[in-house]
């Protein structure tokens, strides 16, 4: 059952699963459950801030024009009136020589037009202050509007939720925070040589750790997983399992039996349930495998059972549809210049996407191999934080030379 | 009630917070549950990888000796006697002149000792397979314990469990995994100026945003929030609230309440709940009344009710302290060095840390402000992903000066 594969170029794959541009719904969530979300829509300042002129300091409001004559010779005495805390109002209007005690983030009284810090106080009692610094008027107050004018866009849509806008969403009253919806993603392991987790290990047959892996790639791209387990290896349950689930979810990966050996189903699959193949083979290393399809606006991802395969294939293709569900400001892997730390000796007649370890040194990025990259070998995923692309054709990868590589996880 | 408060370094607070060592508990969990959370013990290989000599490709396992003489001129036929799926296992040993069908992953059967790829293969048919390439001992075969031996310590302790980790998990059976526990932390807001998120604005009020931007910090941080919404500002009521709250948590953080205003409860609060001041003030802004006290093993941080006071003395002295607590490899803050893209006027008679937006141009790390940093202004907030830290007495940031900053999210 070989299927007939034509190589095409890793960015017209990656084009290829844009044009699909499958958005997600928008949902309201509680504030608490916000982070890391995309916001769905503008964030926009239902009120002035400052709401009202206010004190930015602990310290007295008074009127400034009663300071003119202050200076150390002349100290000034005022008469304090009142005391006003934050979040209470006093609605006397100020007197000439009449002070106020005021606390930080309290609304500034009618008439006064300046506030005098507490350290800048000479003395003071409940009764009265004395001071000798000249007061300018405005000094020391918080303007209604300064910081942001109510109707102003303060967040874009699009943009991930962290702290300072969770701040900000509480500011403007944003109990319910409007998000895209993440897309549920499900997760089929193929391949009868695979035997779970929690099993015990049998001769020939190895774990199932792809499906932990993409599982969790799916989490850090900020999507759903559902796993389904091993699908059946004969072709009519196999068909069934898949139009199952993907009923329940919105993008369907397999790992395993997209390569061409005789045991692989998918192609047969694939055939069977009139899916699309935006392609099937891609002028890369590792990965060349990779298959995409659509069925009823629906996308399958054929990822290889090879785990460095499996892994670059999820964050090549699924990882910018994940980004387009979601409409972020930003899809797909950000592309950095980094120094290569080390020679990579290897001839490249396809491009090739390596697991890297990028970090920086002195404000530069830097990059290294992240353990040896046997494209079996699992044990290099550890550390890697980028894919180091190799372009097919050069040879000349050394040490210190600048190479582009696509980030994948923290740099710190 | 005004405290006396002596203002130490900040290098010395953070040192002060850290000596406190407190350390939490390990759990199992599953490994579905395990992203991002930090490995208690090291991860060890429960077996050889490969577990036997396996294929790494899709061919024909024969020996090498039969292929001696082939060449174009010489083809040279074997015997097809099986085929091996991979997962399962041949049993009888291959003779001279026969060649076995194998798939990508399969175990070698004995006397095999390589695999030629079907694309070298000149014909082939059920029976027989035609070859003209001489093959090496040894070719085509990953070897067990090749990439890793039994044993081998895979990734270390304190590392955060990423997708790669999570495959290595699945690979050595680890069904669940040993974590640290994440701290619970509790949030009280103070203040009576403040008014939940979902209520109508009220003359003199803003709206509570320092505990949801806390709530959300602590868990950027991998740790746990608990609210406790805002607190009395009776003197007895407030020490019997934080007093139930410590029992319930690992670390309490107040927002508000800590500065030097006639309304400030905390520092009567401190003297009933015998709490241990380990330092009320720090020599920087903003953040300066920034308060840390321990209570029988617990720690209770008084972070400013401003916004950007709060926000960084989270980042600078809580963000360690829960690095600790899960014995992370890597505590606090990164610092790193990144040049500045525009020019900072300001006169620091302060170490300052301002809110920055870090990013990468052509693989040099570069930082800009975070929209105006005034301390009232929540706005900056949104987009900083690291503090710039101006140094006291430094007057000499111009555009292109090189500034360490310390990042608290990501660059991308």
């Amino acid at each position: 059952m070989n299927l007939h594969r034509n190589p095409i170029p890793v960015e017209d794959a990656i084009n290829k699963v844009l044009a699909c541009q499958i958005k997600g719904d928008i949902e309201r969530i509680p504030l608490m459950d916000a982070d890391n979300r995309i916001l769905s829509e503008d964030l926009i300042a239902d009120h002035d801030v400052p709401l009202f002129d206010r004190s930015p300091y602990d310290g007295y409001a008074l009127i400034a024009n009663d300071t003119i004559d202050a200076s150390l010779h002349n100290p000034i005495v005022l008469d304090v009136v009142g005391a006003i805390g934050a979040g209470s109002v006093y609605t006397e209007p100020l007197q000439p020589s009449q002070a106020i005690r005021i606390m930080t983030g309290a609304k500034i009284p009618t008439n006064a037009d300046c506030v005098i810090m507490l350290e800048d106080i000479t003395e003071d009692s409940p009764s009265q202050i004395k001071l000798i610094k000249k007061m300018k008027k405005n000094q020391n107050i918080s303007f209604q509007g300064e910081d942001v004018a109510k109707g102003t866009v303060i967040v874009k849509k699009g943009t991930k939720i962290n702290p300072g806008i969770v701040a900000l969403l509480a500011t403007f009253g944003y109990k319910d925070v409007p998000v895209y919806k993440r897309p549920v993603i499900g997760v089929m392991a193929t391949g009868s040589e695979l035997i779970e987790v929690g099993e015990p290990l049998e001769e020939g047959k190895i774990r199932n750790s792809n499906a932990y892996m993409i599982i969790s790639q799916i989490k850090r791209a900020g999507a759903i997983a559902k796993y389904y387990g091993q699908v059946s290896d004969v072709l009519e349950e196999c068909v069934e399992q898949m139009k199952r689930a993907l009923n329940e979810v919105d993008f369907l990966i397999t790992t395993g039996g997209v390569s061409v050996g005789d045991y692989d189903l998918l192609p047969a699959i694939y055939q069977q349930m009139d899916a699309e193949v935006l392609f099937n083979k891609v002028a890369m290393r590792p990965g060349s495998v990779t298959t995409v399809s659509t069925i009823n606006e629906k996308i399958l991802f054929g990822l290889s059972g090879n785990p460095s395969a499996c892994y670059v294939g999820f964050e090549l293709f699924a990882k910018p549809m994940i980004d387009t569900y979601l409409a972020k400001e930003s899809i797909g892997l950000k592309i950095e210049k980094a120094i290569l730390s080390e020679s990579i000796d290897k001839k490249n007649s396809f491009d090739r996407f390596i697991r890297g370890k990028a970090y920086m040194e002195k404000g530069q990025l830097h990059v290294k191999l992240s353990g040896k990259d046997k494209s079996n070998m699992v044990h290099s995923l550890a550390e890697a934080n980028c894919l180091i692309h190799l372009q097919a054709g050069r040879d000349d990868y050394r040490k210190g030379a600048v190479v582009d590589i696509r980030l994948i996880d923290e740099l710190y």
